[in-house]
């Protein structure tokens, strides 16, 4: 298997290559959100980039999800965190998604062979998802209006350890020896070394820091977000 | 102070402000080789981004510099290698250079306030440089097509570390915090930690493996490389 990290949604065109299986990361917190919303039930996801469209979907009576700069926009029924999306709120139901990075960065990759959606929370049931499917991984980072972001990049690294004690992979990108590098120097404590980052800060002052701890936990849920080509949905993988 | 850095030109527009000093690095190796044709004498580098304008300039008489995919062109007086430009070979007179990354990244970045061009071989000029006239620096990373490089990242790390020496400098973004551990891994022993780069298989592949040393060895040189909007010229910045 071939893996590659892309920094930036911005440079996923010089990423991209044929049959690729893309994983959209957005530590803080669309990537573990959507995982939570999928995990508590709700029957699908409907991603979209812009907010006149999820206000569109809200006045048709769906379920919405909005958020921008790290706060949730006044028209929408939840935010960004994980906690908003509680199973009597989200089962069965399809949930309408929009954040500031992470569904820019599905939006650029739906052409993608496979498109998954990964992070902390779910990332065991993701490496077996990828080992069993792919050839040739890119971790797309979301980042933060196109700047490469700090947590983003850890996941990379962490990614590709994990996929590293399950099969052999080819490491030859230079992206993915700067994430495997970073993520060496915060695994003791990966909450502690993002304090410092430019996303904790934000999410400090929007009070939701204890979303940034639950971004950070592995293995909360099991289920791995696919963007399903037909629907135009993100369901989950089976 | 005010600092950050940015892995590819791509991202230059998501990364620059007014009254931004850019640094342009290209480790391996315009970056250097560049740094060389000042530092022995060349009266000013042409600085162009395509081929077809450099071979305009070559049958206009000037001597030409020009390199794609880590090898000299046919046409050309020089490749991109620092020990092609000799004293005897290009004091006083002018050189037209185009490089594989190189070049477009100081395209990229022509409108700066100030747009200087560094690396390893003229650090202690360029950092003296910056402390004199710089309000925000942005380092530039030509990368390879686009994509993040190792050893331009690294660069972005030292220069931080040498910066942080004289002046105290905000540090907020998250991709300076990812250069600085890098190099914080690297410094031990820089040109062995790149031998494991995509771009240093590059140089070894086309045999110009003592390339790298040159390098990646500091102040070999000691001129700074400032465009020069009126002339549209790289010159000795005074």
């Amino acid at each position: 298997m071939e893996l590659d990290i892309c920094f930036s949604p911005a440079l996923y065109p010089f990423y991209r290559q044929k049959n690729d299986t893309v994983i959209v990361v957005d530590v803080f917190r669309a990537s573990a959100t959507l995982c939570a919303m999928l995990a508590n039930g709700a029957s699908a996801v409907i991603s979209v980039a812009d907010i006149e469209e999820a206000k569109r979907y809200k006045s048709r009576g769906y379920l919405v999800g909005a958020e921008r700069n790290a706060q949730q926009c006044d028209f929408a029924d939840f935010g960004n965190s994980p906690f908003d999306y509680t199973r009597e709120k989200v089962a069965g139901k399809e949930v309408v998604f929009t954040t500031t990075n992470g569904t820019r960065a599905i939006d650029a990759a739906k052409k993608a062979k496979h498109l998954f959606v990964g992070t902390f929370s779910n990332i065991e049931a993701l490496v077996q998802k990828t080992v069993e499917v792919a050839e040739r991984v890119i971790i797309l980072c979301a980042g933060w209006n196109n700047r490469a972001s700090l947590e983003d990049t850890l996941f990379g690294g962490r990614f590709t350890e994990k996929l590293l004690e399950k099969i052999e992979a080819s490491l030859e990108s230079d992206a993915v020896k700067i994430a495997l590098e970073l993520w060496q120097s915060a695994k003791e404590n990966p909450l502690d070394y993002l304090k410092n980052s430019e996303h904790y800060h934000r999410l400090i002052a929007n009070g939701v820091e204890n979303d940034a701890e639950y971004c950070l936990k592995e293995n909360s849920v099991s289920v791995t977000p696919v963007y399903d080509k037909r629907s135009n949905k993100l369901i989950v993988s089976h």
